[in-house]
């Protein structure tokens, strides 16, 4: 492990993220607010230890995959300590523990909350909170498109040759002009929503942090109702569709912007998202409309809403669905685990994984009657590699491990099981709110530290694909030098 | 597909279902009850159709693959429908539905009733219920011991050069010599727990119906209050022991009659088994202690009772488990996915597959390490084929995808999620009771009908381990003949 390239790297984030408090701290100064020294002492804080980081002696430039995996993981943790500064220092989260779990579930793009009252926070705080959803947002994109398909932990192999972009053996070069790629989508997507959300008469910075919640599929709001604070078809409309264009993998945005419509349309976990989408918002609003006062219109609206907040792992709600019918909990209970598309900012187990878990029951279905047959699992036309194929059951089942055994821990709390398995797949999903004690009027403040240490680091565990830091945290890998 | 042979064996069922009647009939006639003349309808019922099915020409005597599916799927429907009768006649079960539902959850060894108050029923009828868990318990053992292995659904495959008895190739022979020894298992254990239920004062009557529904890890009981009626420790202890003796492979019981005592002792999944047994006892006594008024001891024995229980998918309870503390709850739900051992009458995803499952993960970190190594994974000294791990892990999937949409599908009864889903895992996992509205204290009656078929289906789909079921439901395995 090249320790030095490691920390090297970490102090540049730490000066980028000096460089990304700007904004805030301008904003604090703007409406001279409290919070506008918290911002100073932070940037200066960050630039110092950055800088020193950033300047100690490196013996050699070489980044391989597991320093690449190191980087991630302590990436994520050290920015969300520092970033969670500025809340503890304006008083706004006295506790640090809780703004830890804010700043992570900033970061990670989560949105599971543990502030009550959001409105009475100043407002560059509340710019902050929202700008580490847009940052982490970006920060996942490289992570997932860039980085883990060359790892190939997760089955996220099954990207390597999807990715746009020149396919050069070596890490950065590559990495770099995917990034590239993707930051344009990426922007595109924030300029164009903050634009319609303007033009549906919300204010300025309502509009970017609403933007931030979106594109980054995070979920934080200025607002204590969150979108229901807005009684406006068209912004819940608005919102709802690009919840739903920020859970669709970056790549095919490029596939668009090449004219290749074709192979964007043929895209078997585009067709599934969609279909899942289209197939829950039906039995949903059903469902609504049967059981609720809700009129067919309204019933459509908020299932759409909902569901393309849960399933991209957004968390934003207009109605509060804890108190919807059993049936559309449980639809929704389930998108929680299923996510968005591979290769978006959105959690959970994603679109290509259940896609290729599907295809091995069917092949497991047709090998009752064909036992010798070889029968390969194809994504599109490509045939999907064993290993591959393993490397997804085993995400699946390690999920599902990890899911039950952190339920069970969460549970200590004496909340029923429905809240407590809805905190951990709201957390380990990355949603943010659940059903019951953390459903969305509600927040995460109740847990006692120990749970809010674990539910954070089931934000981080979801959010790096599960492996990478089991990978990190097994003794065997850091003997094995590769 | 051979529908003659099926036919006539389905006729040889039914002929002994007639012939396993004639001891609740004795005993109807004894108590001189109203359901005599029942059982005498029935009786003559099943052999008058029994024998018609039987003698019909059949033209060729060839069992495959599929004809033995067919067998074991539409057996457990058939006699099931005919078990059900008595129920019907004697207007114990006034619904036909209702009855089919207890029947199948006694021939499937669930335990899961719709009947509110037991105790008032005729004892002939009450023999005849838990007598069809003995009998089912009999079939499950020839059906995954024998059968299961030779066609390979499911991951099944793993116990093909395990099974005691010798290893012919051909179908019949082979069956034959497993079941002997399995059945000669099957009736010391139950001879045993009878003596030792009657030495706890327990009356003859009793003792046989709570013996049959422990070694069929059924649950039926004479008693509302199920074994909680009984208010001696000896009784609970005696059947906690004999819950786990029944969730154990029975082709151990034949090692450990040949004296090869290592062999056993080694055996990864009983050591699982106990594993989980005794974690979760330790955990849910100490969750009990802590939080609720009982003493340490009363926690440890009706800790150990429901984990047993729970495990082995029996569903008795000497206490009402739905009103323990979350965690404790928390870990009962988790145990009834888990279920016994292979090779037991136990349902669940059983122990030989959540091993398997784990070394997938283990084996996955270890490839992030060592990409290009082949790592097999081993069932104690025997490299599993891959064909067997992929069996094993869309076995998985699919209970998991069954489970989800299941839940979905009877949350459409506007119980809450818990009820939803415990009424699912409880149904298809073959256990009986589960949480909330399907409580230890409540039972299944108020569902529609629509779900009680449906919860019948997801019974039925457990016990015959899945694949089964949808191999002969897929067209595509019709139209291709083996």
């Amino acid at each position: 492990m090249n320790y030095g390239i490691i920390r090297k790297i970490l102090g540049i984030m730490l000066i980028f993220e000096a460089i990304f408090m700007i904004p805030s701290f301008l904003i604090s100064m703007y409406y001279n607010q409290e919070d506008k020294y918290a911002f100073l002492i932070c940037i200066t804080l960050n630039l110092i230890i950055g800088y020193i980081m950033y300047k100690l002696n490196v013996k050699k430039n070489v980044i391989k995959i597991k320093e690449g995996l190191a980087i991630a993981t302590f990436g994520w943790i050290l920015i969300s300590i520092f970033g969670a500064l500025p809340f503890v220092l304006s008083k706004s989260i006295p506790s640090f523990i809780d703004a830890i779990f804010e700043t992570v579930s900033g970061f990670i793009t989560t949105g599971a909350t543990i502030i009550n009252d959001v409105e009475k926070l100043p407002k560059g705080i509340l710019f902050w909170r929202s700008f580490t959803h847009w940052i982490g947002g970006m920060g996942i994109l490289v992570f997932t498109v860039a980085l883990l398909p060359m790892v190939g932990v997760g089955g996220f192999q099954i990207f390597k040759a999807e990715s746009p972009g020149p396919t050069a053996d070596r890490f950065v070069p590559r990495i770099k002009d995917t990034a590239k790629l993707l930051y344009i989508t990426y922007l595109s997507l924030t300029i164009i929503q903050i634009v319609l959300l303007l033009i549906g008469g919300m204010n300025l910075f309502e509009a970017i942090i609403h933007t931030f919640g979106t594109v980054g599929t995070g979920g934080f709001s200025t607002r204590n109702q969150s979108i229901g604070a807005y009684n406006s078809v068209y912004i819940h409309i608005v919102i709802s569709i690009f919840m739903i264009l920020s859970g669709i993998n970056f790549s095919l945005y490029y596939s668009v912007f090449k004219g290749k419509w074709k192979e964007v349309l043929k895209n078997e976990e585009l067709r599934l998202y969609l279909g899942i989408i289209f197939v829950s918002v039906i039995l949903i609003s059903l469902g609504l409309k049967m059981n609720t006062q809700k009129s067919i219109g309204v019933s459509l609206r908020d299932a759409l809403f909902q569901v393309s907040s849960i399933i991209t792992t957004t968390g934003y709600a207009t109605d509060d669905f804890d108190l919807w019918p059993s049936f559309c909990k449980s639809i929704l209970f389930m998108l929680m685990f299923v996510g968005g598309c591979a290769g978006s900012t959105a959690g959970g187990i994603k679109g290509i994984r259940i896609l290729v878990l599907l295809k091995i029951i069917k092949r497991d279905i047709q090998k009752i009657f064909h036992p010798r047959a070889m029968i390969p699992i194809k994504n599109g036309e490509k045939i999907i590699k064993e290993e591959t194929i393993s490397a997804i059951t085993s995400f699946f089942i390690l999920y599902f491990l990890i899911f039950v055994i952190s339920t069970i821990i969460i549970s200590l709390e004496g909340i029923n099981l429905e809240s407590a398995a809805s905190a951990v797949a709201a957390t380990l999903g990355n949603i943010g709110p659940g059903f019951g004690m953390v459903g969305p009027t509600r927040t995460f403040v109740f847990f006692n530290p120990f749970s809010k240490i674990l539910l954070s680091l089931l934000m981080l565990l979801g959010r790096l694909e599960l492996f990478t830091i089991i990978a990190l945290i097994s003794p065997k890998g850091w003997r094995n030098e590769i």
